[in-house]
């Protein structure tokens, strides 16, 4: 997988959470995902198709991502429910629907978010496709955004 | 969604458990999921885009997951390790490449799987998709498939 591919997801997320949350993001170190590591509490996961295939993930541990969709909803939101799902699935959406117009040379569509509610889960992908982790760090704590695609 | 769309989603699981696990399994009543229940230690989850977008996922306790990929990769596997993660995910794959042709009217592409593992995980999607479950049983123990599906 390019690093090409990678910068627009990077970019759609600290712009999508500085516009949508007013949260500033701290982007770290892209690295390739070698093991189902690190954990998380609630992740929006949204699969890419088309000249590519892949997917990509927010994850998130349980306080941050009610700080996000706090941010995102402006309402104090202070538990793991349906308003909670649904903001998370829509930033995953955002983030993957304004990213994908910047893969360049590539038509991708995306499908629906999935939201995964589940205290230290980790995901995982095809041993035969590059899987890469990004760090992120705000004043609301902690984040990751997971990329794999499968371009041609 | 219309029950025409979910149809080939469960006879395709039906048939790639018989044809590549040599499992039979006994489909239960598809129900209407209305909260982020029931839990789950392992899902593939694979995204749908194109003419209609969603995703659909098959859940298992662990115990059935290990089980699963025992038989479909005719080894005793019983850890969850990257064996595990990537039959999971091609079971996932070959269960909703071989339903997308029977989706009458509609074109649509499949991304990459994603397979979560953590341990009583529940799934959820956005509030304004109706959100399908079809549970199964077998000789191997109970599994879920999980489709969403939006139509034009």
């Amino acid at each position: 997988m390019k690093v090409e591919y990678v910068n627009p997801f990077i970019t759609s997320t600290i712009n999508t959470f500085e516009t949508m949350l007013k949260v500033k993001l701290t982007v770290g170190k892209p690295q390739v995902k070698r093991e189902p590591f690190p954990s998380y509490d609630i992740s929006g996961i949204i699969g890419l198709s088309g000249d590519a295939s892949g997917s990509i993930s927010l994850s998130y541990p349980k306080i941050v991502a009610l700080k996000a969709v706090s941010k995102f909803l402006s309402a104090d939101i202070k538990i793991v429910g349906p308003d909670l799902i649904d903001a998370i699935g829509e930033i995953t959406n955002i983030i993957a629907g304004s990213a994908k117009k910047d893969l360049i040379g590539l038509n991708v569509s995306i499908s629906l978010p999935n939201v995964v509610i589940g205290k230290d889960h980790v995901l995982a992908g095809p041993r035969d496709v590059q899987h890469m982790i990004v760090p992120f760090t705000s004043e609301i704590g902690h984040l990751a955004l997971e990329v794999s695609l499968k371009t041609p």
